[in-house]
């Protein structure tokens, strides 16, 4: 019964993991399937992980109601379906990924960057389905993004573009992972975020009660991140909501750079600290405000993904369309 | 006889004088007429400027030659030639004038930015020939630009785009004219470019021998502007060097924010600035490669506006095309 629903399969390719997921045409996830992404093992096993996680599904349902894969990979993705060293793959330099999947299915496939199909995710099936163009920010381990253009990915010429992560917000600030100084990810990426908390933490004097931060760490303060501090804010502790205060307005700085050469005034914010208390949010928003031109100001928004964890599968399967 | 040649008008409204100019396939600008805008009139009165203007130009050609005509105007210009709020022009909110100059010609008409016209002017006739996608940047009183992508330019959803010269490179610098910190325009435009050379002249120890500058200026330290500067670096003078050279890196890292965002490598600089000598443009170039990613670093370029004076005309008329 269900088999004959038309539906898209959705491949989301970790690092670690592949994720993988049959989606209908409302967003929903119907079956779901995983497997190791074998990273360490080189080009062509991961490309046999994929293919053998697709037929998984593929084989659960009636496959003529199969509208299509897509696939977001991590790395640079060109136009037609190279993807260009992904970090943390082994011996991956250029592997066109849309060929060696097309020659395994007869099916239509579309390939993106991760950050690319998450946004194209929530244009579809999230929090900006109202939206035509928008700015798409991942905030997680680090800071990514993705263009969202009269309903399009924004892929730029070389298929590298939304690297909002890598906006400067202060050229004399910390080295970033990527060489330059100061990008917006070496302010709130989750290490430095964790750094910074724990540095701010161990500067305390000891007379001062004890943060929420470090109870939650049982006192070890190498298990901070991210969540564990947006877990402190929401109990109310100070320390934990100045950081996330001070990070969300940075990144609101950072982001009204982007918002000013793109003539944008919607962004929409996902990853893992997307979960993050609504003053958080507040906090990019009015960073924003204070820092883009008049033209824009007054239709700046900044929303909260609603995807949540799905956003990498469906977000895929969003690019069959 | 020269007459029977295609050719379009190309208008470039300036604050206080409206230029246009005759301009063949070639960007070679074959007749000139200029008046006052008379900006402090109001809308009617500059729009009665620029048809007297136009009918001049024409008045001197064989009209049935004429391929269009293209303006060039300060604001934001919607797609549907809106001019909305142009700085300096008083009582001027919002004024369809492609709706105005259709009721007085009967020829295809196209309206852009001032910044987006010069754009499409370096795309059609200047340096940037060759590249279908670029940053133009305009580096004079101001720092402004326009994007060019896929030959086309790329105005945003509102009309807004490509405001570079609001790119911010330290959330703590300087106050900007657009109300937000550290904008790169608030660190070379023209304003605090002559105002730092000032303060650095006046700082200088009384013994020591004079700089070119103060000797250009007649000791008068009020009338230093970038194009003194430009000179008394020619002439070898260190103070003026020195701060060509970091205006020159400052701005890189600034476009290194724009070029990660869309994913582009090639950077054209006009504007009174792109009189410049040779080092300012390798310290763009310096600025840009050690702040972008890696995968952009290889092909980036920074090249010289290569239509001069002529840019807001030519650019003007190659929208007409």
């Amino acid at each position: 019964m269900s088999g004959k629903k038309p539906f898209a399969i959705g491949v989301d390719l970790g690092a670690t993991t592949i994720k993988a997921g049959v989606v209908d045409r409302k967003g929903k996830i119907l079956e779901q399937a995983r497997s190791d992404t074998m990273a360490d093992k080189g080009p062509d096993a991961v490309l046999k992980q994929m293919i053998r996680t697709i037929r998984d599904l593929l084989s659960r349902r009636a496959q003529a109601g199969c509208l299509g894969i897509g696939i977001g990979s991590p790395g640079v993705v060109t136009p037609d379906g190279v993807v260009r060293y992904p970090p943390n793959f082994s011996q991956w330099k250029e592997v066109n990924v849309l060929k060696r999947l097309r020659k395994a299915f007869r099916l239509p496939i579309f390939i993106e960057n991760d950050a690319n199909a998450a946004a194209m995710g929530e244009a579809v099936h999230g929090v900006a389905r109202k939206y035509k163009d928008f700015l798409f920010v991942i905030w997680g381990t680090g800071v990514g993004g993705g263009i969202i253009l009269d309903r399009k990915i924004y892929r730029g010429p070389h298929g590298g573009a939304g690297e909002v992560g890598h906006v400067t917000i202060d050229y004399n600030g910390p080295l970033c992972n990527c060489g330059s100084r100061g990008c917006i990810e070496s302010f709130i990426g989750q290490r430095y975020l964790s750094r910074r908390t724990r540095e701010i933490l161990e500067s305390m004097p000891p007379g001062k009660p004890r943060s929420k931060i470090s109870e939650l760490v049982g006192g070890n303060l190498d298990e901070i991140e991210p969540s564990i501090i947006s877990r402190a804010a929401e109990e109310g502790d100070l320390t934990a909501i100045a950081i996330l205060q001070e990070a969300g307005e940075l990144l609101g700085y950072a982001l009204a750079s982007a918002l000013n050469i793109l003539d944008l005034r919607i962004v929409v914010i996902g990853g893992g600290l997307s979960a993050a208390p609504d003053f958080v949010f507040t906090a990019v928003e009015t960073g924003l405000r204070s820092r883009v031109l008049q033209s824009i100001k007054p239709g700046v928004r900044v929303l909260r993904s609603t995807l949540g964890n799905a956003a990498g599968i469906v977000g895929a399967a969003s690019l069959v369309r």
